[in-house]
């Protein structure tokens, strides 16, 4: 996934003004004299995945246009615990002001990249694929599905208008497995995809005489369940793994034979990667 | 903390706005018909702090104005898996487009409130207090800071803005410990606290010398230096110690008599706490 | 498509502040007294399909809050010229500040609907639909391919997004037909669907052998290429046709066998539906 | 009419996050590889008027800042099919995301300013003038009366805020001709000029009889009547005509001696002018 | 002038969030329960003219929907020190929480309609109107102009977009006095005025000349040459005088016979007026 | 105090959007051509201290990019009726459109730098300082402490968000001066100061009971009872003056030893300081 500046600058700005609040850096402005220039490098504290790099060095940029910045790792590299990301160099003060939004949008995109790494190493070689799902922190969305995409994971739909995704309560409402495809297909557009969850091979096999989903998503299945499900489907659809996938079962379903394996934990639960930027 | 109705509505706003991208959600709209109406509960599914109910009911109201809504639980309630939280009745097709939005929000913020319990249960009776940082996630600091009030935290500042925390940085460029708070107690109004960041025993004998600040923090001590600090101090000033600080070392720490325990974890590292949406 | 009250206020409101400009109509606050009341209906001066009535009443809405409705006709209506299409009872000031902004709206959209509306009535019974595309004008989009679903139409993709559309500067740049889908096939998630754009039969050979396409556009073919193209595709993919439709030439088009036909015209070029306020 | 950056820029951004939606371009970042470059021509398809160059430049380098432009024609300039605008060379994953942004903003204008230059045209020799109204598309308006001006045309006004116009609603409710315009005389700032609108010459002659209007604006008569009108008036006021106005009777009532003659269609109604993006 | 609730509810909004900054008010979510009610009173602690009481009001219904108001006063009112202007009850928590952002707004806009009265009685029967200029504060034009209006004041243009006003500077570039006006004359659409400043009676002079002004501004004259300039304009022209304009010099000049006298100070320097919010 | 870039650029932008209105500089666009360039300077018509020249420079960068500017003067320093501020070459017509809003801007800020100073003179030598109040024009108050800082006082907290401020109605309320401030302080984080307003010489001995303020304000007392404060607190809190501060009391006020003296005229009732622009 490419990021625009657009959204870029957009974010960055909008995380500078609320740490800025009033707007001042009280601290710096006290300290710092306006003219005193310095170097910082932004440095891995642990192994893991960057992610988030150009967002970071936003924040430095869109603080003072007199920065000069090198840059060693790129988005998606493996970071070793001490590594030098990037060495920035300009005024003080503006380095100081900018520093936290820089780690927070840091630490946090390459925490899940480095998540989303872990899972798709885990269930290397299985052919499927990680990926996420619409289970975000708001206002980051776009960013959070960007860094799974770094981490080597796959991106589900964006938003509840990019894809047709049917879950127990709308076939309920509905009326119906079938009724709710055959509805879906006659009013979705034509370039808008139909997935649709199922509990129970019972359902699947209602999906595979439907014959209108695009995907089906077999959910809190076991591996045994799962692997039978693949059988019957047999290439007919895609088919998404999902629900109770952590590290520890993740391999065992990916070897079931699904495509992929959606992940609410990457985006809603992942652990902030160490990342410190250091004064020389 | 209180949260004005003002900034919930534009964080919830927001929230819609980026899950509907280009304006509609797609499946409900065409599964769901207009008149449908229907009965959903928002349950816990595990056991933890809630936080954030308001939003997440404003993310129905926000969206369609003919809900109805019956509250079994308040912000920082314990919560045991199964509990029901809130009941909402209302069209169909809206309380499916809000689902996932109020969702996003209730699991992160309750996850935070929860995360901040455990810290908070963990010191009980020793009289210190756990508070949060700046190492937040851009965009939703009011509300991650709201939750750690709501799970029994306190919060430190909420921005450059608000105070002076004067770090290694800062001390470095300013030209020393008792140079950095003469300046600071000198430039900043009468109204902004001064807190200093020190890594030994003999930094913290520089602070208690120069007498200007109002509260020390001991960053990356083990907790036989902490107590020693503590004895330094003697009351002269509000201790807070931060680094290293998780689950397991947070008990000594909290029996070494700081008056405050700063914890980054609590808002960049919390896990969701899984709460579900059931149509009846 | 369902289009959610967040988004119906939000560009209401824009279009009454681009009106007021400075912030007032002069000519209504020199003449009219504050505590006059008025009736005014929303009539159509000529034949047409209604569309954007929630638009234009919450331009009176926004405006002022007393105001009392009934309404007469709904979005999708057909309107013959002097029907009455909603009453509206309030304050005689904000009634006359608000017309414009309710009529600019709702003339704009019922014509996209009316010119839809020409173009599916003119290929009734071929078993071709009618859809739009992204020559948009800009800010109305979500608007204007509501219009083109009021109309009868079918929306094609909302935005660079939420679907693959391979032109042929793509496919110069990606080095061809084949190699295209296939990195599109690899890289785009898999809610994602993909479509292809070719303008010889010679192209469309090339889509159908590598078998990864959901859709292909047939532009600018006459009607007896486009019909052997749908026999060489029989049935392994969607078929759109585009490229120099107009209500001429749509029938014969639609009659080849295609399942869709792309209309720029309809959100670029439609006129607009004469519907005017009257007070009584 | 000077169009400034702040509104150029300011549209443009809207208009590419309209069309970028939840932020990505998914088919050429598949396709195209970050380091390809491209030149583009902006090239007319059909005959008409140029206008909005900026806008459509401004989309490109608002995507991306490595743009290197050449411009071969300037807004006003009358374009040939086939005629190449201007010349873009830069990032070719940048050059696609722009293009539609580009395009729709510029053949939406320069349609606006083909049609208004045919009507100016229309007139030409009879020393009318062609202007616009506030019949105008929401969250254009500054946009469209600019591809007026571009096109021959004058500006009426731009808002409620900057010009009186009573109409017929506001004569009924203020209890006559005289009495509106005593009122509006009286109440409208001294910078304000005031238009009221007739029906008939009785009335006309009422306006005449009162003297405080600036202009008149004679509604829906034929050219016969019109002709009355103006010598009745005499050069004591500027007249406008509206109603009815197109290209087959704009020269008619051209001829009659009215100043102004005032056409809603040349911005709710105008066809996009053809205007093609191809890469090289 | 007329003050949409648009507007009012965006400004007052927006300076709500400027005082609540990252989103609360410490002492009043420290000191004051949720349940606890009370009423407060808008009192006048001196005398003056009221303006802005539907902003005041709006702090409260915004901050919180529980109010009940009953109003004493309206805007343009006379206050005698001591008299209530409103009655407010409502949640004690939020009734704190807005008053300074109530009162900021009050207080000014009352001041500036208090300035304007008593620039408007100085020049009370000489037949002169007091107005205003474009020397706003940034962001309160609207606002400032409204309460100039209040105050009994007329209003100059709103902005660079609603009327020409040609100063010394223009016509310096433009080459002279008649060269502009014709220049204006021609390219200025119709429902424009057209105002020129001269210093000298020659100027004057030219003007009358060339004849295609609506608006002479006599700068920097004495009484006397205005009333020479009164007598050589003889009614062909709006008059308005300007330039060190004050309480004491303010009679003289309304007795020369210019129509408008407009004082920059009005906006960019009225004290404010004393009101104070009394919890009872 | 230290302006972000970020702000400045915000609010200049968001001042001149507001001068433009519907989008433009009529008189300029008229009488100005495009390619006329010109000097201008900034020029002190009257004495005093200048404030907000970077925000004046961003007017005319932000209209266009192609300006000139040479600085005379900073922020601070002290102008003598004639002194040249800055001297800008660029576009005449840009160069006019931005004139109003640079000088708006600087000839407020200007006012407020010069009236503080005016205040931190009368007091020089007493030990005190001049500080600020949240009693400012409504999104303008990050700009206009600044300006305080600038003219020599100190600033008073920023929002309701940064600092505990107890008042009369909070104590009345919350059940007394005792029970306010341990609630506050129990409540409060600990990077928050607590400041409580007293009216009389009792309720300050209350305070020094309790002890847990940070600060007292002494409100409306005469200077003999404000020296009996100062000599109760014996250095044991900063003590605040508030209440009938002019420049004539504020002397006597500034001699009893009292620490700080607010003044809300400050921001609420400063005149501008007159500068202007002049086309060389």
């Amino acid at each position: 996934m490419h990021l625009s500046n657009l959204h870029i600058e957009r974010a960055v700005r909008a995380a500078l003004e609320e740490d800025l609040g009033h707007g001042r850096d009280i601290t710096s402005e006290c300290l710092i004299p306006l003219s005193e220039h310095a170097t910082a490098t932004l440095t891995a504290r642990e192994d893991g995945i960057l992610c988030g790099l150009m967002l970071a060095l936003s924040a430095f940029s869109l603080t003072d246009i007199e920065f000069d910045m090198t840059v060693e790792k790129q988005d998606g590299d493996e970071l070793k615990a001490g590594d030098v990301i990037a060495e920035i160099t300009g005024p003080a003060r503006s380095l100081m002001t900018a520093e936290r939004v820089a780690l927070n949008l840091l630490t946090h995109l390459s925490g899940i990249a480095t998540l989303t790494h872990r899972f798709v190493s885990e269930i290397e070689g299985t052919g499927a694929e990680i990926c996420d799902t619409r289970k975000t922190i708001p206002g980051l969305r776009m960013f959070q599905k960007y860094a799974v995409s770094i981490g080597g994971g796959s991106n589900h739909r964006f938003g509840l208008d990019d894809a047709i995704l049917i879950k127990d309560n709308h076939i309920a409402i509905a009326g119906g497995i079938s009724q709710s495809l055959d509805q879906a297909y006659m009013l979705a557009g034509h370039t808008v995809k139909i997935e649709i969850e199922v509990d129970t091979l019972e359902q699947l096999q209602e999906v595979l005489d439907n014959g209108k989903a695009d995907i089906v998503m077999l959910d809190n299945m076991s591996p045994e369940t799962l692997k039978k499900g693949v059988e019957m489907v047999n290439g007919a659809m895609v088919i998404e793994a999902s629900g109770g996938v952590n590290l520890d079962t993740v391999r065992a379903i990916g070897e079931t034979g699904v495509h992929y394996i959606s992940v609410g934990a990457l985006t809603h639960s992942a652990p902030s990667l160490d990342i410190g930027l250091d004064i020389r």
